[in-house]
């Protein structure tokens, strides 16, 4: 048996989320089911983060095991020929056995982006949250400095979520203003079940100026759910990459605070 | 009687193009419906630039004459909710008699938007050429300087282009390379039918290392389309913006020149 890693793109409007569902089509059933094609033989996958039905991704990653020997270059344009147009492998590498797609993530990055103009996006309209009132991204990067750092995120935690522990070591949180778009990149250890859009609704209402940047400090000290804003939309969420142990030699996915402008976020949209 | 300029954004995949046609919807004619409920009459619109089948815009701009007395923000926002979710108004402006979107046009750009790696596009499959062989960008932006400049462009002009000349003075051709992405942009005061798609087809060929970059000078002097490499796909293809004398007061749509980088053109995908 051999652990293959894989990298994994997909825009997630047609599906139920990663995860296998009875009556909604999967990113983990449809990608397992190209994989077994290329394997001849039942594939399972785990991943680093699973989505929610919606949510997109640049650089998830999984692993799976597998007797079948194949060319790493074959997983990839093998998978890809058997893939809807919407989902596709970008690279395979042979990994050790105690490499663990979840368990071994060091960090993880999503990027949300917010089309701000008064017309609804044409193109993309699946691929963003469109907010029509402006946003004051000053006031938006002032909240997000209140969030950084490891806390208790109870405030931020969807009611489902299944996690033992609510504290998250949030490394970035940061807004970046392009013309009529904003860019937000969130970075941490790993996250809650909802956790980036609702530290993202946050930052909205604060953008729109239906709160003090302050009250994000006092949000999260409440590790109260009720008491904060809305969950934003899945649409504008990313799954941007997955750091690990440079040992493994996996393809960096989104270099911890690399300049958006420059990641595979910008270049990929 | 009065006239009005529009910005409009489409993602081109599910349409003829911009003109009407019996068999295929077009830009033209949802626009045209849409425009029509709103000003309880029929509309007739004049564009910019006709794109083809599956190209995008950014920055189409057409005018219409009315009788129907509407403030500007209600021709947006009611055509907008009348449109589908692939074509909406950026924008409305009344413009003087004498303001024609095509004839008073001074400049176009278009974005042609490559991904240069061995996997397929998931995300934005319908909207970039995919090219799996490396490209050197460096050998086509040298190729690009040969064509840049007044020139009779018939080596890279459809067979059924209709424009009475073949010159054109093509003010800007030049590629950037943003990781697995490649971003053409090409300014002329007009462009030929299929032009843009001839031209990167060509840069392409070089950047494959098919040709060197020379070569594109003895193309465009041979004056002839059958010699020139294959045009490049409909989808990579983005109308990005249209330039018109500042007296007009119409929103800028790409400032010539400007970096791609804080275009409309990076910011909208």
């Amino acid at each position: 048996m051999a652990r293959i890693a894989v990298g994994i793109e997909y825009d997630g409007t047609a599906y139920a989320g990663w995860q296998s569902q009875p009556a909604a089509p999967s990113i983990q059933q449809v990608t397992e089911r190209a994989l077994a094609r290329i394997a001849a033989g039942p594939v399972a996958l785990v991943c680093a983060g699973r989505t929610d039905a919606g949510v997109h991704a640049l650089g998830q990653v999984a692993h799976f095991d597998t007797a079948a020997e194949r060319a790493l270059r074959s997983w990839v344009l093998g998978a890809n020929s058997e893939l809807p147009a919407d989902v596709c492998l970008t690279w395979a590498r042979a990994v050790p056995e105690h490499f663990h797609a979840r368990f071994s993530a060091e960090g993880r990055t999503y990027r949300y982006l917010v089309l701000n103009r008064a017309a609804r996006p044409a193109l993309n309209a699946n691929r963003v949250a469109w907010i029509h009132r402006p946003l004051d991204e000053s006031a938006m990067n002032l909240a997000a400095a209140h969030l950084t750092g490891e806390h208790d995120f109870s405030a931020f935690r969807a009611a489902e979520c299944q996690a033992k522990s609510p504290v998250r070591r949030l490394t970035r949180l940061a807004v970046e203003r392009r013309g009529d778009w904003l860019v937000i990149e969130a970075q941490a250890n790993a996250f809650l079940h909802h956790m980036v859009r609702n530290l993202v609704g946050l930052l909205i209402h604060v953008g729109r100026g239906d709160a003090a940047p302050a009250w994000a400090a006092e949000v999260l000290a409440g590790r109260d759910r009720t008491r904060a804003p809305a969950t934003a939309p899945a649409a504008g969420l990313y799954f941007a990459g997955v750091r690990y142990a440079e040992a493994f030699g996996l393809p960096s996915q989104a270099p911890e605070g690399g300049a958006p402008g420059r990641s595979a976020m910008i270049d990929g949209l």
